[in-house]
């Protein structure tokens, strides 16, 4: 009975963050420009609301009722986890005070505002003492929810917990010159043609094409739709209604058609968690106060990225759809092969937009981020001197020159709306889907069978067992030991990538 | 200061209503078909947390303060009518006991699963004694509110402030015996043709015809937009996203062209509340609990009423619109001239469904639910004799014999949806409309001129100076009397249906 009256607690909690999220979704999809303004407002009331439930006098009771209720049930459980998920985010919450979260608000809309200005006028000077603020902000939070061996850790523990800079870092240290070795093999390599990617792609048959992957992936429209987008992006309200949405580029085509198998990834992800964690604490971030069932950021990102790049980019794939592909644009495709386009959307170049990046750059986009969120953290680098430092670094790595700060340091949004530390989900998101897929494969000749036939339901079935279905039960870390029998590992990553590339096999392999 | 503390509070209840409205609005016109469920229990936790929000301590104590700071302010002014409203509203829900709306809750869910079932085999006797435990519920709730001549006083109230059964008796008394001589004139007159109404309509053409009567209305969308849904319905989240919804029958036009004529109608009165009224008492109904600028839900009807048939119906509507109309269908209005259009969208003739009922029927239906719901709030009517008694009635006032239940009581989800008192709204709503359009015209030549020369401006104006910007801080009574001198007066209405159907005038014009 006491797990019950939590239950209902935490029912209500997600059911306002899921409200939340739908408030986001039709802010980004469906809403007209004049409600900007008060859509602000109700986002606002909502989040104080779920933030003020989650700490109510009626929550606190029902959590001390749970606990008892939970002491002889194995650690692991479903129901002791979420009982004690809550009750490590309820302690959270009560360590930081409303007046910085107020602070935080409202420094939010002001520093998005001078990003904004700043960006158009590429010029960082005009965004420096707002960033000096939200660094200030930041730093005040790290040391109100605590850290121990440096303070960036406590914000990188809001979106991958079991994560610090130490750890980043020993990943890097294996990531970088591994990433390197295969670009410098890639780049040395004839270029494939890829001048057919900007022809003429009427919208509506990109999207009846990215429909029809996202079908063919599994992703389920009983409980999901499809949307147009500015960018990219999943979000749910309960795994009943599971939301993706995409771009079209009329003469670009490849983000519409890897931004929307990017997006049904997500999407897989929370349409396969357990249903019966439905409006419990193991389908909602309690911490982050968000609806979502996936158990942290970078293992949602394995997920998208799995799907989109080790299914969506594999030879395989191209040589079973692309003839879908011709059909939808017979004029634009007609003098393309598989093959063309197979290695059109594999090119690797060096670039200077994290979000235009190829899947071998991509990730010195992040690392030069990490370290700089990590430096501005520990006030190792002063604010003042991003610009150069970015610009130093796009040189050292990709060997790069920034024309501007527009290209540079003020083309992400996250540090103007306050996101220091979720930059890492990414690259860690592309090393566990390394390793995942490569246990799915060797785990079950059917999978890559599948893959070659369209028939995707081996490999579905395979990530929902071993990572949907738990939700946010176990961390990410326990996760993928139970999935792969090994932490977080660089070299199937790796391996990947030089396999695609043709670069000699890492010795780490 | 203490007056702050008070819109503080009342924005907080109108961003949760809002985004309850936003739940709604997404449920009818994006939600896939899984969300159905999690979203029942999303809209029950926001419905919760609105009441608890009203009647938290703190809204108590910020209505305190500003009572007191606003007792020297003239009793109609914009403060002191937010601050009169609140404490009117508090004190309405206080009697309210939890219990009572629980059970309400869970009423709903049963009655209207049952009703669907009964409806689908026709059989009333499977609806009744769910209806029996809902009309029990309404006269306990109609109790704890409290009523003084008749317990259906206080159901009516909930919709239509201001109005008691004996004054609707009151205006049907009137209203009955004019509309019968005007239906026995236009039924006598010779049928014009309305084949063409049920051509090939293709639905693109529809909503871009739809769109651009809405634009051509004043319509801002900017500040709103137009989908699709199954019944046509406008909601808004402040006056600064107001949507509206039609719908679209291949083979039938009226429906999306009038639909979205009527939802503009309501759409206008919510865009064109007083701007500094957003997120105050003044544009929220704190009694229904509903994120609305209008003062009643009869006064909304006027709007869309007076939208869709004073304007939309005319003859100088057609003549200035049918050539776009025939151009968007050219083959199915290739031999309608715009004569043949507004004749035929003006037709008279009883029939059994309220919904498809045209003007001059449809307060019949109205005037039937009306008596059948008082009859069964005082008990003077049991409930396993409505089938009886409205199919009496039908046949004696339109001629009609109810073939069966479906099409006779079973026809409207609203007594399912525990919903009783709101039919009143429709008939006051035409009623108001003329007499609201017959003050306008008289009031400035420039009206009439415009609706002949397609301006649609000076009659928009003149409805937002007398009767949209003032949201809610005149009643419906007070707002017509301002607007033209009277109360609520049948003559008007029954003029213009005389005029429409060249029956002779009434002699209380």
């Amino acid at each position: 009975m006491s797990l019950k009256d939590l239950q209902d607690c935490i029912g209500s909690v997600n059911d306002v963050l899921c409200t939340l999220s739908l408030l986001v979704w039709d802010s980004r999809t469906m809403m007209p420009a004049g409600g900007t303004e008060t859509r602000g407002a109700q986002i606002a009331t909502m989040t104080r609301i779920a933030r003020e439930l989650l700490l109510s006098d009626a929550t606190a009771r029902a959590l001390e009722g749970a606990q008892a209720a939970v002491t002889d049930l194995s650690a692991d459980s479903p129901e002791r986890r979420a009982v004690e998920q809550t009750a490590a985010a309820i302690a959270f919450h009560r360590r930081i005070p409303a007046d910085l979260l107020e602070r935080k608000a409202i420094q939010r809309v002001i520093a998005n505002a001078a990003w904004i200005e700043a960006r158009e006028r590429s010029d960082f000077s005009l965004f420096e003492p707002h960033l000096k603020v939200t660094v200030d902000l930041a730093r005040e939070y790290a040391d109100v929810v605590g850290w121990q061996a440096h303070p960036y850790d406590a914000m990188i523990a809001l979106y991958e917990p079991g994560e610090t800079y130490a750890s980043l870092q020993s990943l890097f240290g294996e990531l970088r010159p591994g990433l390197k070795r295969i670009l410098d093999t890639a780049l040395e390599r004839p270029r494939p043609r890829t001048d057919f990617l900007r022809r003429d792609f009427p919208e509506e048959a990109q999207r009846r094409v990215a429909l029809s992957f996202a079908k063919a992936f599994g992703y389920d429209f009983e409980r999901g739709r499809l949307d147009t987008t500015v960018h990219p992006f999943e979000i749910s309200f309960t795994r009943q209604d599971v939301r993706i949405t995409t771009r079209y580029r009329r003469n670009f085509l490849p983000p519409a058609l890897f931004g929307a198998m990017h997006e049904t990834g997500h999407g897989l992800y929370e349409q396969n968690v357990d249903p019966s964690y439905t409006r419990t604490a193991l389908a909602t971030d309690l911490i982050g106060l968000y609806a979502v069932g996936g158990t942290s950021f970078g293992a949602h990102e394995s997920q998208s990225r799995l799907w989109e790049n080790h299914v969506g980019r594999s030879q395989a794939f191209w040589q079973l759809h692309f003839p879908t592909l011709r059909e939808a644009f017979p004029d634009a495709l007609g003098d393309v092969s598989a093959d063309d386009f197979h290695a059109a959307v594999n090119v690797a170049t060096p670039s200077l937009i994290r979000t235009e990046a190829d899947e071998l750059t991509y990730d010195f986009h992040i690392m030069l981020r990490v370290d700089l969120e990590a430096a501005l953290m520990a006030g190792d680098i002063a604010v003042h001197d991003i610009p150069a430092e970015w610009n130093r670094r796009m040189k050292a790595e990709l060997g790069l020159d920034v024309p501007g700060d527009r290209e540079g340091c003020l083309q992400d949004i996250h540090w103007s709306s306050g996101m220091i530390g979720s930059f890492c989900t990414y690259t860690i998101g592309n090393i566990m889907a390394a390793q995942l897929f490569k246990a799915a494969s060797a785990s079950d000749p059917g999978i890559e069978a599948g893959l070659t036939s369209g028939d995707y339901a081996p490999l579905r079935n395979w990530l929902t067992e071993h990572v949907c279905r738990h939700g946010r039960r176990f961390n990410r870390q326990e996760l993928l030991v139970q999935a792969t029998g090994r932490p977080l590992t660089v070299a199937p990553y790796l391996d990947y990538l030089s396999g695609k590339h043709h670069a000699p096999l890492s010795s780490a392999a």
